[in-house]
């Protein structure tokens, strides 16, 4: 059986996703669909607007055959460790191919930019950290040293669309590890990656998805965006627990964690630089929300995304030494399954004897730092629900076998 | 002038506290009453049921004179560290006597119960660390090495009851720093510490009222075991916040703090014994509520009291470093003052000049770790509140002078 591999967070699942699915698997001739999914916590520093329970039975329900968890300690970094965490797992897996969607849509500028930045790694590096000690952020600092090194080069990729900065990042991880995948793309279709309206008949941006969902949970509109299946899973979330997550659900204990810790701990914390912890302790005494937080912690050094990150760090008291022990490779341990279909249990029942790394289904009793890190993840993602919900969710993260679909 | 000091919480006041108030100025034939009363969090380690501000006003309407903090470090500790901060700050402020209430009733049996203890120190310290190591709580074992030293004789303290061992303590801390305030008793009447249900006809314990309140915030029968004053307090402020407070108001913040800190940081929290941090992690996976929490952690060792006082520390993540550091004399370095009558205005006038320590009425910039506590329980008490609530409570502590009123 031949798989292919996508790098997913189906945050809601929408009818974009779905396009990406199957044409992934009709492109790469696959077999069976390989997904490594971020868990509560993601790429761009949120929290998942559901759990990766409830989208991880988007996922199957739309025809994904494998759900493989990214651990927290990959999925709410910048694209360069989020993409080798995810790398990892799929050509752990044995898959022949990871496809993903990009505003480019082909795969040979990914591949001739790959090799022409590699040929000017040294100029790259130094014209970045200029951009760098220049007070620009880290995505900005790179979109300037590119333009410096493409040197005006137009066969070269357009590295300030975000679906090509990541896709650019999975090529040079499947490069980087001597990975056997092959890379392949898809335009992406009808919808910038921002877009907060609704461009192309059916299909909508996950951003604008949730906006709408946040506006009104039992939204009609986003019906329209959505597989049945997703709305549907979305709506029961809603049901059992009463709520969507965001970062203002988030925003209390938040607050709580920057106004109890000490100095000293705050500085302890991934990501956190030098000095920024007294502006941030500074703004959290005055800001009544998360929105208003971020607002007057942004600067053009610090970017949105990167502050939302620190926040994710902040909030599950994630500290810097923790992350350098686990990611002294940047590649993940472990294996850990969120579902399956029947056939993905078939593929699974075929390689699991060549698995080079631990097959982790049920999570009782596994002793591993990064592991310990998902399930603390689990447990503050808990707390947005009200009791006995809480409780009884962080119970589920140690009691549930992976999620199983009878389809396909 | 003269001044009377006493040592109340105030959670709320009620007219067994107005009955303390008035007999203490009438014993003592004082000119003004100074009471040292608890911040946020109280003596048997649980939040106060409204602000320190609202609890201010009570007394000052009640015909208190001058209120002062008694600091978090001493706020929510056994009977014998209480009473030091406590006594120490009377003592600053130049009170002649100190009054308080007690089952006993009568200041000789305390004198001669300190007198006989002193004179058998190292036999009682032997027989509270027997029973100690015999597994039992601490006031269960002071209890019985005073029983085994006490030997029988009928003249000295009944120090079972709860406010003869704080008396106890207050008469101790007294003859220890050398103060030269004059102890003084009066009997407490009607109602017992821990009585939930009322026996005088006016006089209930806070337990009840407290307990009243919660079942039903505007409880008319609470009136009766109140002064109108501190009704209208209550009111409004349940008007102004939508709440009042207690555990179960902060247990999801208690739950996050235990669920996110590593062991070695939950290791280092005040009060944490070797080993109790992983029960502490177990159990709390698994409560849905501070009640079923404690129900599930206490044991013959751990009253519940001292699991309460654990809880606060947890909270506020005050750290066994951070306490040996502020406590090193049992002494409060500073005198912070919530408010004053006109007479005690006037009283403070007078002793101003001859202060042994600072006198802060706006913390704006008085850099003392022990007061940096004091704000910390003040930011984490304040989340119990919805935004942007928080934020303004947090924002007063700062910005609030000295309540004044003009009654006396």
């Amino acid at each position: 059986m031949k798989a292919v591999g996508i790098i997913v967070e189906y945050n809601p699942f929408h009818n974009g996703h779905y396009h990406h699915l199957i044409q992934s698997k009709k492109i790469a001739n696959a077999d069976v669909v390989i997904a490594v999914m971020s868990g509560h916590f993601l790429q761009r520093g949120e929290p998942a607007i559901v759990s990766k329970w409830a989208r991880t039975k988007m996922a199957l329900q739309s025809g994904v055959d494998l759900v493989f968890e990214l651990p927290f300690a990959f999925s709410s970094q910048n694209a360069d460790v989020f993409a080798n965490g995810a790398v990892s797992i799929l050509d752990a897996l044995g898959c022949h191919s990871l496809c993903f969607g990009s505003e480019e849509g082909e795969i040979e500028t990914f591949l001739k930019t790959y090799e022409w930045l590699e040929k000017r790694y040294d100029e790259f590096q130094k014209q970045l950290k200029t951009a760098i000690s220049e007070g620009n952020s880290y995505p900005k600092a790179m979109s300037i040293a590119f333009q410096h090194v493409a040197d005006g080069q137009n066969h070269l990729l357009d590295l300030t669309q975000p679906n090509n900065i990541l896709g650019f990042q999975y090529v040079k991880a499947i490069f980087q590890q001597n990975s056997s995948m092959k890379p392949l793309t898809i335009p992406r279709i009808g919808a910038g990656y921002h877009d907060q309206t609704y461009r192309h008949a059916h299909i909508a941006s996950a951003t604008s998805v949730r906006k709408e969902l946040f506006n009104d949970f039992r939204s009609q509109n986003v019906k329209n965006y959505l597989p049945e299946s997703s709305y549907n899973i979305l709506m029961t979330y809603h049901q059992e627990y009463s709520t969507f997550h965001d970062w203002e659900t988030y925003f209390p204990f938040l607050k709580y964690a920057v106004l109890s810790k000490s100095r000293q701990e705050l500085n302890d914390i991934y990501e956190m630089d030098e000095g920024l912890e007294n502006r941030i302790v500074e703004q959290m005494k005055k800001a009544s929300s998360f929105q208003e937080f971020l607002s007057c912690l942004k600067t053009k050094r610090y970017t949105w995304t990167r502050l939302q990150r620190l926040c994710v760090y902040l909030l599950t008291n994630t500290k810097k030494k923790e992350m350098e022990h686990v990611l002294k490779t940047k590649k993940a341990p472990y294996l850990r399954l969120l579902g399956m279909s029947k056939k993905g249990r078939q593929y699974l029942q075929a390689i699991k004897k060549d698995l080079p790394l631990p097959l982790v289904s049920k999570i009782s009793s596994f002793p591993e730092s990064m592991l310990a890190m998902d399930l603390k993840a689990t447990s503050i993602y808990a707390l947005a629900l009200k009791e006995p919900l809480a409780t009884h969710f962080i119970k589920q993260e140690y009691a549930n076998p992976p999620l199983r679909s009878g389809l396909s």
